[in-house]
Formats: structure tokens, sequence, C-alpha cells
């Protein structure tokens, strides 16, 4: 059950991903299957934004996961078709977090496997 | 000059990083060091702080990069020497930036060689 007084988390996904297949029309580029497959999933409990670069092109599909007062998570090497279903479960587990942290044993595996980076929460200005 | 209304940004350093020797002693892991630096720098404008991991091993020293409203950033094989002077530096131009993004041209030469990952300004809850 999603606890309503959870902020809401935010997956960004790299549109400009371009995978292993650099001749791969825009449409058919992996970050652009991703994304959209995330958008039509439309779940009202988890933002999704389309971002341009994520830096991580080497390792792309790239995809941010992102909530106030957790840790930031960017992963990488995303199923664009089973990738959406394991990053709404993980953006769930995050909001619901008490330690700040995407815990680790129930994350899908495919985020244990393509985990680039994570950044502390951010400090109030 | 520093403006006095820019937010103050973050630095953070990962303790853990242990570089390309493994059988360094703890005090003279890369990580170690570079937080060293950093920490007795003391600036008053950027705020340092040390964590224990940025799920960057594979590329460390890590360092993430962030300022409310901005983009955010890991840099990975960062100096232990020269890395302090040239985070601070970074530190302050994203501090000032009116795009939410770390100047490429402005940038010191390692943190665009370093750049692992950057993730979009933190949403609102």
């Amino acid at each position: 059950m999603t606890d309503p007084n959870a902020p809401r988390p935010t997956v960004s996904v790299c549109r400009s991903c371009r995978g292993s297949n650099p001749d791969l029309p825009p449409e058919q580029r992996p970050g652009v299957v991703l994304s959209q497959g995330l958008c039509a999933v439309e779940p009202g409990d988890v933002a999704v934004q389309v971002v341009d670069c994520l830096g991580n092109c080497n390792r792309g599909p790239s995809v941010a996961l992102q909530c106030a007062g957790r840790w930031q998570y960017l992963f990488g090497e995303i199923d664009p078709v089973t990738g959406p279903a394991d990053l709404l479960a993980a953006a769930r587990l995050l909001a619901v977090s008490t330690d700040g942290l995407l815990p680790w044993r129930e994350r899908p595996p495919a985020l244990k496997k393509g985990l680039i980076a994570r950044l502390p929460p951010l400090q109030s200005p």
C-alpha cells in the first residue's frame, strides 16, 4: 500500500542513449524505447521525466532515480522492455525508505548489476 | 567575487575508494588523502562532507558535486593532490550557474575527463 505522506520519487530517463548500436534510427534507440515504456505507464505516484543526457553514454540506457531526502541513484544498461517495471518498483521502495537508502535485498536484480553511482541526499541551501 | 545570495554547494568525498592498489593501508587510500586535502582547506562557501561509498568503486577516487536547484555531478579518478583545488573551483562555478549546469569550457580538465554521471536537479516533494 502506498504511504500518502511519502515524498514523490522521480525517474529521469535519458532519451539520447544509443546503446551498443550507433546506427539505430532515433526512434529505435534504447533510451527512446525505455522512456516511451515508462511514460506509457503514467504512474500517479512516481514522476517520470525525459532528459537529454545523464553522462553515462558508455553504459546506457541510463536512468536516474531521485526522491527528496533520499540517496540518489544512477543506473545503466537498463533493459528497455523490462526496465520500466523494475524502475517503478525501485522508486516506490525508495519513497518509503526509512534510512534514505534503496534497500539492496528487495532491489530488482537489474538495478543491482546496473548501479553506476549514487549521490547523497541533497543538502538544504 | 562570491555572490552572497548563491546557494551553498556541497562536495561529498568517498573515503572508501582504494584506487588501483587494494593493498594500501587505510590512511593512504586515495579517497582518504583526497578527503583530508579537501577538509584541510575549510572553505566557508563550499560544504565538504565525507561519505562511505558513491558506488563508483572501479573508477575512484569518487566525488559528488551538488547544489540546490542545479544539476548534480559525480566525478571519478580524481587526483588526491590536485583534486581539492579543481573541485572547489567547480563548486563555485556551479553555485553561480544561471542555467543549472556546470559550464564545460571553464571546468577544470580533470573534471571533464572524470565525469561519471550527472543527475537532474532534485524535484520538489
